[in-house]
């Protein structure tokens, strides 16, 4: 797998723990369906959305698939752990789905379609496995929607990085804000996108910790090496920009980044 | 005045009175104050909020200020034209308030901020002037939230020069991040500020017309000639990032902004 993909190790893995639930409120408070439901997770990776959606959903069944099989057995795991059971994983390719057409009432992604090559091919494999009437709920960042005080164009630089990286791996880190054109393009129906704003100032020192810092800084700061080793950016003005975000939530600084939630209907007549 | 400044001709009057209109809701749905208050609008331009704050809150009074002659005029029409009649209005500068100390129960500002040199010190100012326990309310837009899709980076140039302009005019186009920690350097107690993220899709027509074009767009084509003739922008570049805005605005396209609402409350004791 591509070294700046998330959670192919175990740090990454605790680091998306960590954003599950430090997010889970504010992108997963809606993540609810009717209760019998049978709902596919499509690339569910280390399971970290996987177990807020099934802990909220006790009465619907998840089948989660991630093409990374060292990513499925982590999520098992994880999921054992939690003693929850309402999840059944399988290795599978979201561009090549072992199911029947119209199987799953409702289909769930989360921080997948920013990795793929062609993320509106996918979600027309994906429509073809909801049933009629049927839901797909998406949930993307958007690297684009950051900015923060104080300014800094060494943060700025040091995050492009990130967007350019995921760029040259076929992703698109600033694909939240096209979720409602993906979906209009890929045949879904009654399409409703939803922007979820994280903003920290000193008011909220959980956020500041458990996002601005853990979350979103350890995320650029994981990709260090591979942006100098790529020639992106000097070192110095990496290290720079960190220092610089790290300034953002050191007392007087904000820090503001916004996720998309995509909801829409599957018709079939 | 400056000739960036908003307000000061009869179409930048009109447009800001249409962004009042399209806009009110998000940003004025919880402007409102215990009856029978006295409340200082500093710097109400044209009355385009004036407008707003007055209707939502009938019971109270409120006396506002401008620094420019004509906006006080304008601002009176309006205000006489719409039948509202608990507004008094008065020609006054924020650095040099002609009110006794603690006269206000709270004081709102909307859009003022951002021309300022010297927030901070209007803000120490304009606290002097609010009672015990009473608040301070203010609303900031921030240029630096802008994103869009399609990309454009000729757009991204084109609004770069509206922050270039407001910085070179001693003002602050990215000023919205910054609420809090102004708040918090002036001493005010209490302190809560919220984005107000405007997500315009083509699910919402009206927005698309009412914000993305007769706004934000709006307001960017004003400073054209500014732009050009301050050699900030080629005129073939400024003319490109306008129409790659439009194209935002012209089906499959996105468009984000964000502004902010602080809330804060003067405790003298």
């Amino acid at each position: 797998m591509n070294k700046y993909v998330h959670g192919y190790n175990e740090n990454e893995a605790n680091r998306l723990n960590n954003q599950a639930d430090s997010l889970a409120n504010l992108i997963h408070f809606d993540s609810i369906w009717n209760e019998g439901s049978l709902i596919l997770e499509a690339g569910c990776g280390v399971g970290a959305q996987t177990k807020t959606v099934a802990n909220h959903n006790p009465k619907s069944k998840f089948i989660s698939i991630d093409i990374s099989e060292d990513s499925i057995k982590e999520a098992q795991a994880l999921i054992k752990s939690k003693q929850i059971e309402n999840v059944e994983f399988l290795v599978a390719d979201i561009f090549d789905l072992p199911f029947e057409n119209q199987k799953f009432d409702h289909i769930f992604l989360c921080f997948v379609l920013e990795h793929l090559t062609n993320p509106v091919q996918a979600l027309g494999k994906l429509k073809s496995k909801i049933k009629d009437n049927g839901t797909i709920t998406i949930i993307e960042g958007d690297h684009g929607s950051t900015y923060f005080h104080p300014e800094s164009e060494f943060a700025d630089k040091a995050i492009q990085c990130q967007v350019e990286l995921q760029r040259r791996y076929g992703g698109d880190a600033n694909i939240g804000r096209k979720l409602f054109p993906m979906l209009e393009k890929s045949g879904f129906n009654k399409i409703a996108v939803s922007p979820r704003q994280v903003y920290v100032d000193d008011s909220n020192p959980k956020w500041v910790e458990g996002f601005t810092k853990n979350t979103f800084i350890a995320m650029i700061e994981g990709i260090k090496e591979d942006a100098i080793s790529n020639n992106l950016i000097d070192k110095e003005v990496f290290e720079r920009g960190i220092k610089d975000l790290y300034n953002t939530a050191n007392g007087g600084g904000t820090f503001c980044y916004t996720f998309f939630k995509g909801k829409a209907v599957n018709f079939l007549s």
